[in-house]
């Protein structure tokens, strides 16, 4: 709302507090805030309460897995409480979106550890503030061998890759990165060249056992 | 939330609820929603925490002004208690956002309806179906001797301004839209041809007083 619309709507602060509350959305400026308050409020009053009482109810009931770090409601995740996972496997990821991802793929069955965050030294993240000691505490306790470098393939996510390889090669674990190439029905034509010529460098010999 | 993505967060359902109520918000598909759900309890959730709040007092302390139908929050708005304004004109708009527009020119001192809506034969909202009754009984209680039609200028802002002036007509009062034509600093070069073609035929002699 800009300062004259406001104006308009003196004195009304219910109204005015929604607006600045869903300016905080990421991706949504003034002008969208107050389109989506006066959308909820004229068109669906129901929507607002829920969206109301379900953002109150999740930050009051999400808390993060003690194992994982993965959101959860209790204190370890149904995926870390599973036995039937194979313990010597550790996948780390940045997000739950993206261990949503994986799992997706029904062909993983390791654990998992969520950073929730990147390194990103542009923002001021340095891989140092990501939470190494939870990690750490992690990889000591359990019977991990390997863990799958699961972090995007972004400049952050490559930059939080590189500081994990080395702390962790350091505990002698293995350590392996998620393979990078042309996406299943890419076309050479239209992928671009640093993509096709990191799956050039990484090409595989057929015939030849996966490691 | 895909399907599969869900089965990542079994049974975690104060997310999957927050996700889907996140969905309802107009622009807001299942992959936003997913991000910003993400987003606000992982970076935010003090913004989560105000959102949640500020939604649920808007919805259980807005109303709508029994005078002019905006937002508001006691029987009857700031706007149509000031008795300084002139209870001559009354000018008619479709939505709260509306309203504000043209308080921020500052310089109108009339009244105002809220139509909160407008007329939309292709959604199935036919001219009726506004609250015309409610409208009628302002006019009819009140000073009124011109209405201004502020509807959009678009197909279904016009339906309802074509629609009101049928019905303002019958009970004798002037009725005005605002005027169309070239932007302040549009230049022609630029502008659509049905606005330039409106900018000639409502062209104004230069001299004369305005009406």
């Amino acid at each position: 709302m800009s300062r004259s619309a406001f104006d308009a709507f003196d004195g009304l602060d219910p109204l005015v507090d929604l607006v600045q509350a869903l300016k905080r959305l990421p991706g949504v400026g003034p002008k969208s805030a107050q389109r989506l308050a006066f959308h909820l409020l004229q068109n669906d009053r129901q929507a607002a309460t829920a969206l109301g009482e379900s953002l109150l109810k999740a930050v009051a009931e999400i808390r993060h897995c003690s194992m994982c770090n993965n959101f959860c409601h209790s204190d370890v995740c149904s995926i870390c409480s599973d036995t039937r996972r194979q313990p010597s496997l550790l996948c780390v990821v940045e997000t739950p979106a993206d261990l949503a991802a994986i799992e997706a793929t029904q062909t993983y069955r390791g654990y998992y550890y969520v950073l929730m965050g990147r390194a990103s030294p542009l923002d001021g993240v340095r891989p140092e503030s990501l939470d190494w000691p939870k990690l750490s505490q992690r990889l000591d306790d359990s019977e991990v061998r390997e863990v799958i470098l699961a972090t995007n393939f972004t400049n952050e996510g490559e930059a939080t890759a590189v500081f994990l390889t080395d702390r962790i090669r350091r505990m002698a674990l293995k350590v392996s990165r998620l393979a990078r190439g042309v996406p299943i029905g890419g076309e050479l034509e239209y992928t671009d060249p640093s993509t096709v010529a990191r799956a050039l460098l990484d090409r595989r010999q057929l015939g030849t056992e996966t490691d």
